[in-house]
């Protein structure tokens, strides 16, 4: 087993630290956030830092990285107070990479790349078509995290779209079943395998499988 | 395609709409956090809610749940300042989860569910021995998210320590050869299997397969 100190991560090349840190932390959901500005241009940008927040009120959390390396999502957020964010599978998985490249504020992702912007009722922000789970978000706080510049936005759920296929009768999402992909580091896209579920820890009881 | 409001997500059953909203944002990081107390007392305990804050400085963030649900670890992380991140593969699963029981201050995890205390030089916090990729953090900020009495709690990476041929060239971590499983929702448990890496996008520019 190789050991690495705060010397050691220092000195590593920036591309080489940035896949080497961005690995650390594991699997992570990859989702494609989809924005408009105040005159209805949109916006979708791929993100692989979403974060459960609470079920009751329904929150989700990501991380906005510095306005200087990630300007548009944000402002659109702030202007509009609402986003929408989506699954993505492998069928559209080099689509919703490509959105990571910097295109101008005057540009839309979804022409760009290839992806469908869908439009529903009393929801500015634009959901993508090709995605089979979605949902929109009510912006409720930007909190500056002052260490690095970084931002977490938190927004409210307040809409849902998906297969109703992958819903268990007890509210588990199959997510398997649709195809959600999770990412790795900067670049890479794994699909999944349900290994099992178990049943809810106590002390002393040895928790049961229940696939 | 199923679709559900507000008032759908608000009416369902507490249990349900808990298995729905942490299933909703996808795959997650899953792993175990290692912690003392003041007198040495070992914690262990496992969190889906680990999210990359940035690669210079390397930090990582994990939400705390209310301390009122999740007391020992955060209590722990805020008297010595250090703790551990552990990753969870398939041979130690079922241990990994029983540590979400609810066990008194006084009783060591590692001990009841049957994993191994591991200590290195100058860390006073255990990691997981049966685990293949871990590593150290220092405390930087824990940030208090007032919408639902839940916190960020934000560490710097200090150490790494890892089976060295998981490491690529360019620093990306092929985490699936460790094993590294993921999370869905509260008791879903998942391994990966590489869909493939894209180069850096660039508008106007194809993204090419790496793997």
């Amino acid at each position: 087993m190789a050991s690495f100190n705060s010397f050691d991560i220092e000195s590593w090349e920036r591309f080489y630290r940035a896949n080497f840190v961005n690995c650390l932390t594991g699997f992570k959901s990859v989702n494609l956030i989809g924005t408009v500005n105040e005159r209805g241009q949109p916006n979708l940008g791929i993100f692989s830092s979403i974060v459960h927040i609470g079920s009751n009120p329904p929150l989700v959390g990501y991380i906005n990285r510095p306005v200087s390396a990630a300007p548009h999502t944000m402002a659109n957020i702030q202007a509009t107070k609402v986003y929408t964010i989506n699954h993505i599978d492998p069928s559209f998985v080099k689509q919703a990479h490509q959105t990571s490249a910097r295109y101008e504020a005057g540009i839309s992702e979804f022409a760009e790349v290839g992806l469908t912007a869908e439009f529903q009722e009393n929801m500015p922000a634009p959901f993508v078509k090709e995605s089979h789970i979605k949902y929109a978000l009510s912006l409720q706080q930007i909190i500056p995290i002052e260490l690095n510049d970084t931002f977490l936005v938190i927004g409210k759920v307040i809409s849902i779209h998906l297969d109703s296929e992958i819903v268990s009768a007890d509210g588990f999402l199959n997510l398997e079943k649709a195809a959600t992909i999770c990412s790795n580091g900067l670049d890479g896209y794994y699909t999944t395998e349900l290994l099992n579920r178990f049943s809810y820890a106590k002390p002393g009881i040895e928790p049961e499988k229940i696939n």
